[in-house]
């Protein structure tokens, strides 16, 4: 059965670990995730675009500290914040994506610019800033993208490299969001953005920008936006592989996503997980480690949040 | 029947127009690329590996003047030079990736060191520099990498662009270099590098250095490197398209990668061209515009190269 339409949203697979994770701040992550997919929904059962919607679902996840992304995006191995995105439409695989900024308050709408404009897909840096005040963006000061939980995980991350040691706590080591949404009009969208990881060399740039690794939409197959090992993502690239697996292989969403998560990325180092959704509305949402902040809805039936297994 | 090894080159889909091009010209394509043709082809026929042999010979097209990568490079908008370039191994599709650089003779080498470093596989400007620093890669001044001809192109556009027009010459709209091959062990490697377009945008980032969209290597299908339109070769994921046909839909290399440069890309504005090769030896150029520069050369067969149909 079809559905008319669909949302999935990550806040990426690098949660706190369990056993670290209070009541509260489990109840935090359910009810920012919640909120967003009722909001975006809205806009879904409205007739608004999959573009506008995975859009708007990131924007709210870039705009929230608790994830890494947009304001509170984690801390490069020098201090400072790079933020990496990108959106694609699957009506004509047209997609835009940025790399490397610090500045604009919504990477992902940076992206949108680029998608929208028939010039560069992808800008980093200093290119990627003049695009988006052309456009007129918001700015914000690095004040505001900064949070003291992000500076400690920092400080966390440089005392145990000092040591030698490498931390295994999953929360410093990836955390990206994203949306993947199909709308009324039967066309699949998605959108990723991220800080990277706490302790990132200055210039990294990981799989979300990278169509077909982080971040995918085609409306002849699925949409996915991952979250992981960004370096394994795209040497399996890991969005699009799903997508050829569905077209030339006629697997289903859920068995393609499912053996790129569990058979593809996991023995190989390929930590993380992804969300994706078909034209028929199928949700999948797996991954290969503790946990993945995650939720979604679906014309049929109310959002679900989830965060470990 | 199994080739022991094969090697193919190119140096861009941005061929100088056949009305354009004269003997001598002309001659001097032919004599660049049969040269490192058959010098890489001896590090292969001695065993060396591809991943050695693609770096060898994209090095060799980056040090050549007549193509627009490393020495030579075309020129931004703002009258700079930035440079991309990635390389892939076929064993583990470990992969190296830089974007947006300017100062190492190589930008191939600097995503070599990235490959076989267990860290970032992609970074741009200033983090990318520091990494080529440390592994103590020459760095030429900005003098070495402008020419006059590159500088009389940015002109050319730059006038046009100014009267409100834009050039239908292909050397201005892209050029690329690029190596894929297949050693004695079966190993199969690709490697690319390219400045982009006269007068693109100080910042953008084309297909070159994307995984799975202008640079692919498993030893499972094939290795690819491309040369065009950027931008489409991103969203239609080009290189890995090839593979995934190969992989999933059975087809054989000339199958899958004309399918994808004649029918994917052509009809959807991705004008230009790529270079395969297969675990058998099989080697493939397609291109859906005047020309390519290209050459190719197996353990049972001498260089040929070539620029138009």
């Amino acid at each position: 059965m079809k559905h008319s339409y669909a949302l999935a949203i990550h806040g990426g697979a690098g949660v706190v670990p369990r056993a670290h994770m209070g009541e509260a701040l489990s109840e935090r992550y359910h009810t920012a995730l919640r909120g967003i997919l009722e909001r975006v929904s809205d806009l879904l059962s409205e007739g608004e675009s999959s573009v506008a919607a995975v859009e708007a679902a990131v924007c709210a996840l870039e705009d929230d500290p608790l994830f890494n992304a947009g304001r509170g995006a984690v801390f490069t191995a020098a201090g400072g914040q790079e933020m990496d995105a990108a959106i694609m439409d699957g009506r004509d695989r047209r997609a835009g994506a940025v790399g490397g900024l610090l500045g604009p308050r919504n990477p992902v709408q940076v992206a949108r610019v680029l998608m929208e404009q028939d010039g560069p897909l992808f800008m980093i840096g200093a290119g990627a800033l003049a695009v988006a005040r052309r456009a007129g963006l918001p700015f914000e000061s690095e004040d505001y993208f900064r949070t003291e939980e992000r500076q400690r995980s920092l400080e966390a991350f440089l005392e145990l490299q000092a040591r030698g040691e490498r931390s295994s706590d999953p929360s410093l080591l990836h955390g990206t969001v994203g949306a993947v949404a199909l709308d009324k009009q039967g066309n699949l969208a998605a959108a990723t953005s991220t800080g990277g990881f706490t302790g990132k060399q200055s210039g990294r740039i990981g799989d979300s920008p990278i169509i077909g690794a982080g971040t995918f939409a085609d409306n002849a197959t699925c949409a996915v936006s991952a979250t992981g090992s960004g370096e394994v993502f795209i040497r399996w690239t890991a969005a699009s592989e799903i997508a050829a697996r569905m077209q030339h292989a006629g697997e289903p969403l859920e068995a393609a996503a499912n053996h790129v998560v569990q058979t593809v990325l996991a023995p190989r180092d390929g930590s993380g997980g992804l969300i994706a959704v078909d034209r028929e509305g199928n949700i999948s949402m797996p991954f290969n480690c503790e946990g993945m902040y995650r939720g979604s809805i679906r014309s049929d039936r109310p959002a679900e949040t989830h965060i470990y297994r």
